[in-house]
């Protein structure tokens, strides 16, 4: 296996697709702007899915699933909606050796299908709230795709509930997105800011999109998960009625959200470094690899029971492996398990076993830990929490330097191009002086942040008027 | 909620489609040929797959993702294998506003699409064997849909493992075959004959078939499971060879095996009866409902504070749910969850507060069990398996009862007619008697036994010379 990895520093979109090839973490697909999502990435996705369907059930949820192909009528139907798709939309036009009379749309997300649904179901408040998601594979068509960031289909949950009034759908939608911030920042130790799209980035037909945003290693910005306010559009668009508790009649309140397989891209830009990526350990599967090292077959048979005897010790608490391919010497094992993120390496040589120790490696500082053999699972859990708190701290860190308050729009331009990260700036609220910026320095506005501090200021862009700065950066 | 369903004696079909939607397990699409699969359906898939996708991490195997369309080429390309397909294939032929150069066709099963990939990822024997699963949806039109059954598209897992010699590809398709069986029969309670299918059963492109046939309560059998021994066939059509142990160079083994979503349509037909469906305790979520009956606003306080202790009692161990829904009555909602088929029912009223009881009704044989407050937990985990082992035993029965011996062209179509069910009967091993017999009755071969006892006779059809009898039946 050829490991070499571009370095970051040098070519970051290089970096990238390297890692995540020399991983197996996915592959390009013979189908234009697919991926293959490998066993080493999809794991990662499994492990995503686990802990957010916990969480998603624990707050009421639900799951179901919804077909993938979609009349085309029903995207017209909710043309605001749509708008935005069609021309990425995959569209079968022939089934069962026929043209189609009406062609079907693979579904690009499932709004107009879960609503014609709803629209047989609720017929009363009785039947709210109505709270499910689905997971599922979609397709939107990807002219420059990017490996697990844009590509023509991709894995993602969506969940799609119904309310009795608008508080509540928007309650359920500041909840969903609290679930989201939580996951990222606690299981894969990326810290976001959080907060309300702009209405030129809103989603076409929500009265609100909020949404959580990361900062990435190269400095540009990734959006980590998004819940909408849908408001009664498409109760309206499908014609979703109840009877209300006082005897009255109204449109369903509705919310979305979502969060894809781009979760791993966020992971991989987050936390890798020039060795490969790094998997916090509360999303890792496999946490440790044992590796013995030797260098005659006699040290090899009294090596192989030490550590076995180490494997037992942790195997029923932690996933352990031990490597003990003969094929492979040691330091290329260690490289293979770096590349692949693994949080730990337990290194055992001859000496080891005589003085009854081990030494652990962490993979998120290279730090070497000598602990006594009856120490190391006593250590575990401790070392564990400290690579995850580790991982999340240093991302924050990260985080906050590359946050900048800028003033002007030269400052603006300067900061952007020299550093990346977020700009913290004044802005009149005009989609108008919106547009300017980005066409000017390719920056976005990723969100005005909830409990955002309110400072009288002038826009960067235009002087006028501005109760309030808000977040911008160049986006993935 | 209107709860009246077709008695299955009567119209077991219509019985079929009424306990499907008046337990929301499904609903129609506006999709014709797809369905929705509502929360209560879906979460027997999800346990479904827990249970199984750890059978299947436990045997060796990781899950991996693979697109969902595929460019027409590779479907021409292992023609033997799809050419029973192609009219079966939903064609994308627009994406990304624009008329496709080559149609890509969503996949109706994913072999040619995951052996272009392991043309890229086996170059050695070190490289095998290769054990990658996928969950996801297929698509294959249907035209004469039915729920749970026979759908557009459906969910499935569709294992796919590469391997060094036809005996060790032979071994994993067995192997894979066996751990369908028992899931089929420890899980879903569901006995089933094991064994091979005849030449014109077979899967394309393989050499072997393996099958798992249930009986249900209509007397048709119904396919659970095959595995597949694909020899060399999609190796050699998408040129993947490896260098073997002994410096040669070799196509490489393959096999593929399946389960879908018909499960679920196997689970409502072995169990189901008048009242709803029955599921198995080892595959349901929610274990048992209590429901307070009262009389008076004291008697309601002191029965659902009475039921709180023993909900607390439980719910540590057991999915267990409280159903204090005021605007409905007690036996509305025993209908309810009988209909749902939640295995047991916990009543409690005035007197068995008085008595420091419950009362608990068995889902599987509605039989009533009087237990003191204290044994209720203590009694549970017993009661579950009894419910079990019975469903098991009860299906059993019922298929031994309902497997005929039979000699002769006459008495197999009598039985069939009369009571269907499986027919063991001799057969000289000729496509030609074979399709006589199924276009005379409609009875396909099910399988020839594995451990088939060895018996001189006469082929049911021509007379010819047989060595050993094999299972018909008619089969959705």
């Amino acid at each position: 296996m050829e490991n070499r990895i571009t370095r970051k520093e040098e070519n970051f979109s290089q970096w990238y697709i390297d890692v995540i090839l020399k991983a197996k973490l996915a592959d390009y697909a013979p189908v234009k702007g697919c991926m293959v999502i490998r066993p080493n990435g999809y794991i990662l996705w499994e492990n995503i899915q686990k802990n957010l369907d916990r969480m998603f059930k624990e707050s009421g949820h639900v799951n179901a699933y919804f077909p993938l192909l979609i009349p085309e009528s029903f995207i017209q139907k909710e043309s605001e909606h749509m708008e935005g798709f069609s021309p990425e939309c995959a569209v079968v036009t022939y089934g069962g050796g026929k043209k189609l009379k009406e062609p079907l749309i693979v579904r690009p997300t499932s709004e107009t299908m879960i609503w014609s649904m709803y629209a047989r179901w609720i017929t009363s408040y009785r039947d709210l709230p109505l709270l499910i998601n689905q997971w599922c594979n979609i397709v939107r068509w990807e002219l420059r795709p990017r490996l697990f960031l844009r590509t023509s289909e991709f894995l993602w949950q969506e969940g799609h509930t119904a309310h009795e009034t608008y508080e509540e759908a928007d309650k359920e939608a500041l909840k969903m997105l609290g679930i989201y911030k939580k996951f990222v920042e606690e299981y894969m130790a990326i810290p976001v800011y959080k907060g309300q799209k702009s209405d030129s980035e809103r989603f076409a037909g929500a009265l609100q999109t909020y949404t959580i945003e990361a900062l990435m290693q190269d400095g540009k910005a990734l959006q980590a998960g998004t819940s909408h306010n849908l408001g009664q559009n498409f109760a309206r668009a499908f014609n979703v009625k109840f009877a209300t508790r006082e005897g009255g009649e109204d449109y369903v309140w509705a919310t979305s959200w979502g969060v894809s397989t781009r979760l791993i891209g966020a992971l991989i830009m987050a936390h890798g470094d020039n060795k490969g990526i790094i998997i916090p350990p509360k999303l890792a599967s496999l946490i440790a690899v044992i590796i013995p090292i030797y260098y005659s077959a006699k040290e090899r048979s009294r090596v192989l029971s030490y550590i076995q005897s180490l494997y037992l010790n942790l195997k029923n608490d932690f996933n352990v492996k031990i490597d003990d391919r003969e094929e492979y010497r040691p330091s290329y094992k260690f490289n293979e398990w770096e590349l692949q993120g693994i949080p730990l390496r337990i290194e055992v040589g001859p000496k080891d076993v005589e003085k009854k120790q081990a030494i652990l490696v962490r993979r998120d500082t290279g730090k070497k830990i000598i602990l006594p053999f009856n120490e190391v699972s006593l250590r575990f859990s401790t070392l564990l929490n400290e690579i995850q708190k580790n991982l999340f701290e240093k991302a924050k860190r990260f985080k906050e330097e590359n946050t900048f308050k800028v003033d002007n729009l030269d400052d603006f331009q300067k900061v952007i191009d020299d550093k990346g990260g977020f700009i913290y700036a004044h802005w009149c609220g005009s989609p108008e002086c919106e547009a300017k910026i980005k066409s000017l320095t390719k920056a976005t506005i990723r969100c005005i942040p909830f409990h955002n501090e309110k400072e009288e200021g002038k826009c960067i862009y235009c002087g006028g008027k501005s109760s309030q700065r808000v977040l911008f950066a160049k986006a993935y």
